[in-house]
């Protein structure tokens, strides 16, 4: 049986949060050589960017050599960039973009949607460029209370290939994922897409249901590398997939690269915790628990009663 | 708030299988003085069991100090212990349960299906000692293709307190909660319980799904400590619980336990993993997965693909 919807791994991408863009090369090659051969149609290589300050890698401003490379070693895959689009505007898209055009399909724009006006003229001269665009709008669980932005969908059908929606703070249940969808979907016929975190362990349900209620695309990475609490484990995800579906899986290389990052896993610690399920839980930003969290200088119980504090706008001695 | 249903931690009883029911005294006085301010009404202590071959530690066989120091640690909740069904017959039950009239309220009985009837004898000699009784019956995601034995539910509503359904392979889905739920309620009107399994990150919304549907007990463990994969993280239900019936949760306290429990998995390494993941999906037992993990002398890979063999029928070389 085949699958009706697209998968984007977007390990390095996401996984960068936690080595700052940097990954050994060999692990780099496992990784490639194992998408290639996984049913996953689009892979993220990780960011491009304007120069921005701070020491930031490889991964994240995508040089050319390291588009030519991973091409060479996923050929049959749709490779994909990430553009932050608060640091990025229209004048930017041709010289930043230009060297994409051999290797790169689509090139996906992270948007707060107090920014989606300003993102749609972005888009749109990526667009024009020939590439795939698709938007990965943030906070998703703030658009049952805030849902203006969506009006603007209106219309970007020709210009914006996936409308995904971005589950930031990791706390959407799936209730919440058929309400929104079902929201998003008076407002647009473009295709949709989900990213999942997984605070509470809610990503795959989460991913299941946006498949269910339509989704055209979702995100993974492998053993969840990602930002905070981390994503849609990828394995997770394919396992599912193999027992549903009948997909085939080739185990033995996907586990010898879910091994690899595990042993990463051991320094970074991504994946749950209490802190990040209470932030899930009460939708505070991932980027705050994750720097307490990674100092390794706060007890666990500091963590969380700092962010308890948060929620309950008292001042924290 | 107050929620309309029971939470059971069996944390010691169920993470023994890790530590072979040894636990260092400070961490488990340390656990019951954090249960005894949480909302979790009944604590699992362990097991008490007939001698049995092999060393098995305290929290295996719960002697009657045990029972007493953790009864005065935690004086509001009821204890509880579970036997294993197999080992134990209904004349062991007096001798072997009369030194817990004192600390225990509830004695749970690990049952698989096909000596269900046999169980019932021995529920109802506990019962006669004044005990409440539960059924945790096993391999929950069989039932749907072999449900004969819960014909036996009948007339059962004197007997047992509680009948369990256990997610023994993990691989539960939360549509499969419902029917399989749908199907018990045909048969029975004792009160339902649930006990879920991690291995592919169902245990939260599986135990939502058991709790929409009628359920009136269900199991967690604090940081998912438990057999194979793992159970429902009792930090994650409890966040979960505060956020959506806004119940109160001392996090300070919580915190601190679930950092010392945290401490203890990164020596035995409990959580979900690609072997865990495919033997959940594909209904493969935890023990054997279990042993193969925990000697980590084979790659992730060599595990996955044994046991994928396994489902194939082929003799593995």
């Amino acid at each position: 049986m085949k699958k009706e919807f697209k998968t984007l791994d977007c390990t390095l991408r996401d996984g960068g949060y936690y080595t700052n863009w940097d990954f050994n090369k060999d692990l780099v090659f496992d990784y490639c050589k194992t998408m290639e051969v996984l049913p996953i149609e689009y892979v993220e290589i990780g960011y491009r960017s304007t120069p921005l300050n701070g020491y930031l890698g490889e991964y994240f401003y995508c040089p050319k050599h390291v588009m030519a490379e991973l091409k060479a070693l996923m050929p049959t895959k749709k490779l994909t960039i990430i553009l932050n689009e608060k640091d990025i505007r229209g004048h930017h898209v041709e010289e930043l973009l230009k060297p994409c055009l051999k290797y790169i399909a689509m090139v996906r724009i992270a948007i707060d949607p107090k920014n989606f006006k300003r993102a749609i003229e972005l888009a749109k001269a990526i667009k024009l460029m020939g590439f795939e665009v698709a938007f990965n709008v943030m906070y998703m669980s703030n658009w049952k209370q805030d849902s203006d932005f969506l009006n603007g969908l209106e219309g970007l059908e020709d210009t914006i290939d996936y409308f995904y929606m971005v589950d930031s703070f990791g706390g959407i249940m799936p209730n919440d994922v058929i309400d929104i969808m079902t929201l998003v979907k008076t407002k647009t016929n473009v295709k949709l897409g989900f990213h999942g975190h997984n605070n509470l362990e809610m990503a795959l349900i989460n991913t299941i249901t946006s498949i269910n209620e339509g989704c055209e695309i979702v995100d993974c990475t492998i053993t969840g590398m990602g930002r905070g609490a981390g994503n849609l484990k990828t394995e997770l995800f394919l396992t599912y997939l193999n027992k549903v579906k009948n997909i085939e899986i080739e185990y033995t290389k996907l586990g010898k690269v879910v091994a690899l990052f595990e042993e990463m896993k051991k320094k970074h610690g991504w994946g749950t915790n209490l802190p990040y399920m209470f932030s899930g839980a009460f939708s505070l930003p991932q980027k705050q628990v994750m720097e307490w969290v990674g100092m390794n200088r706060y007890p666990m119980s500091s963590v969380v009663n700092a962010l308890k504090n948060q929620t309950e706008d008292i001042k924290d001695n």
